[in-house]
């Protein structure tokens, strides 16, 4: 399999030729885990369950100052995890997922904020998840694991900013299930964020969003390596996985950006073999990403975070979205991408709308772009200016309302 | 698993409630088949492959008039077959695919044609495919079958027009595959047909429905079960088909019409399960579709139909477009649906444009309408006026042409 069909396609963190890796860079940063274990303490779940002791795996650039009034805290996607920005190394061939905004003079500017990224719950980048030890038995979780919901995430992460010793956050910024937590938070605790920015994803996970996780899930869960879920120690559900995670890299996409991209192109071949090899430059695409993703992803956290995501409804308690959102005190800036139809203008306006029934203080734009859901990650021109101008102004309103 | 998510949907042939379920039925019919057995010939595919003998499986209706001019044939798409009309027995549950828009008075009025729809060779409703005997080995094909076209699926259709002694189909008709072959047999045989109409199809498969399908592939062939499509005898891969189909049917429905009919209800419960059981409609739907359909289809089939048609390119021996459509004969009506992603309007307003610099005559309709791709299945009463008049104006102007 070549390269052609992964090499035009510009990664997240991939450092665009021409440019000085180094300019703007947060620099060298490691990942750090705190692990709340006090007795008598717990995680009481939305679900029912609990869980307990809760470790969380994050990242942070930049100061905190003295006032403790610059915290800018990301939140991570599906597939995501806190290593947002910088490098682990010098030679580390990547930056973090969204390093093209977070650094010195960036829009997420690490001479001025603290921006705080966080694994979520359930996830496999260091927080507690299926593939932790499970303290009831000493042995992974696996489907052990209590089931976890977007707001589970956000109290969890709420461990982490008590004992960071950030009482109110600046900005929450999120794109797609980074965004839902954004949402939740700024409902849920509306006195801990002043500034809310939600971007690519909705109030509630939308009934196509649903359909495509459930088949990527009945993927895995068909495959028997998954065992149930107990597969810790043996060989992992590559190949179910590599199925979902295929059908997602199609919902990321629009069909115009793979037109452009793959269009009818054969990969390394002059016409086509007539077989079931992948004679096609798209086909060669989605196996690469496929099984790129099984070494850095664990199958029962897919399971699990897209159940989360599915059972995301912010109007759901409240009856709307309207009265959802009546507490809210966060600033919103919220952001849409035409061609994204994962997660469609429509339903940011949705948000929108909903916010301005309660005159709360909301922003909308509609970034232009032929990259559908994943321009949240590559559009970093055209979100720049918007997201940085948003920040400085909403720092100006947090300190006359502190 | 209750069935309050299948009965929200208008499955092809159910008769909606308050009709006569036999005014304008055409009436108990039989599935046919055909063998074509002469030692020395052979069916030469495209992919350079052989097969011989060709077995086809077909149904007609109504009578072949003595002009023998005024034949239509309906091509079925993916997992369609030749039953496309009428009820194989009074207590059959659902008539044919398409019946209704085939019968005594309808659009395709077989008080006035003969109707005639037969199984792709590749199929599994009779026709040779995978499952039928490799007459080299002794047993079935499975995998040994040689890949096929659509090209090659007309060629043996036109195996079963001569035998029927049709010379000219006075109209060739069909939707999504169905039209792709209504498109090849216009261009490699333009004596052969008066009238075509493609439906929800295109020139050339798109890049995001060759993504899709490779996905629903992989997942077939993740399957251990499928044991390298040698499984007849044994348990055939159902998991992974299973699979592949929900997927299908997914990219079968619009966006829209899925917050619809499913939104975010739940199946039959009052609150999450906080589970992976299927708590919400849409996934109850999708697991009953991907169930139901490996009831009844061949897992190989859907390997070989889907490559099949992701090698589907009208332009690729001409070149373009244009040149493909040359020596058309053929008058076009071409019929889009607003809401189809899988084959948007552009794809069949690319087909229109072609035929019009080549100066064909041509017509092109868009059907506006909720339903997606599905609509070409549904909506009748918006294509029954278009299609019955342009097939009541093309035998006048056949009978010219003659």
């Amino acid at each position: 399999m070549g390269d052609a069909a992964h090499t035009t396609r510009l990664e997240i963190g991939d450092v665009p030729v021409g440019l000085d890796p180094d300019a703007g860079s947060a620099g060298i940063v490691r990942t750090k885990r705190v692990t709340f274990d006090e007795p008598g303490r717990t995680l009481e779940l939305e679900g029912g369950g609990r869980l307990w002791p809760v470790t969380i795996a994050y990242e942070t650039y930049g100061t905190l100052n003295e006032a403790r009034d610059n915290a800018v805290m990301v939140f991570h996607a599906l597939s995501g995890d806190a290593h947002v920005a910088g490098r682990h190394s010098a030679n580390e061939r990547r930056a973090g997922w969204w390093d093209m905004l977070i650094g010195p003079g960036k829009a997420l500017d690490t001479d001025k904020y603290f921006v705080v990224c966080a694994n979520v719950i359930g996830g496999c980048g260091g927080s507690t998840g299926p593939s932790s030890i499970d303290p009831a038995s000493g042995r992974p979780y696996g489907t052990d694991f209590p089931m976890i919901t977007i707001h589970d995430m956000v109290e969890a992460h709420l461990l982490l900013l008590d004992h960071l010793g950030i009482e109110k956050l600046l900005a929450a910024v999120g794109g797609s299930m980074g965004g839902m937590q954004v949402l939740d938070l700024a409902v849920s605790h509306p006195e801990r964020v002043h500034l809310a920015v939600p971007m690519a994803t909705a109030a509630r996970q939308p009934t196509q969003a649903i359909a495509f996780n459930e088949v990527g899930r009945q993927a895995i869960m068909a495959d028997p390596d998954w065992r149930g879920g107990h597969y810790y120690g043996g060989k992992p559900p590559i190949k179910g996985l590599a199925v979902a995670r295929m059908i997602g890299h199609i919902t990321y996409l629009s069909d115009e950006a793979m037109e452009e991209k793959f269009g009818r192109r054969l990969q390394d071949i002059h016409d086509y073999t007539f077989t079931f090899n992948p004679d096609f430059e798209v086909e060669s695409y989605l196996h690469h990403q496929g099984l790129a993703f099984t070494n850095r992803f664990d199958a029962n956290t897919y399971l699990y975070i897209t159940r989360a995501l599915d059972y995301f409804d912010l109007s759901r308690r409240q009856g709307s979205l309207v009265s959802a959102f009546r507490d809210v005190r966060a600033r919103f800036l919220v952001l849409s991408f035409s061609s994204d139809w994962l997660h469609p203008p429509y339903q940011l306006k949705e948000i929108v709308g909903a916010l301005r029934a309660t005159h709360k203080h909301v922003s909308y734009y509609e970034v232009t772009t032929r990259f559908g859901h994943d321009a949240f990650l590559l559009e970093r021109d055209k979100m720049e200016g918007v997201i940085s101008a948003f920040l400085t102004s909403g720092a100006r309103s947090y300190a006359r309302s502190v």
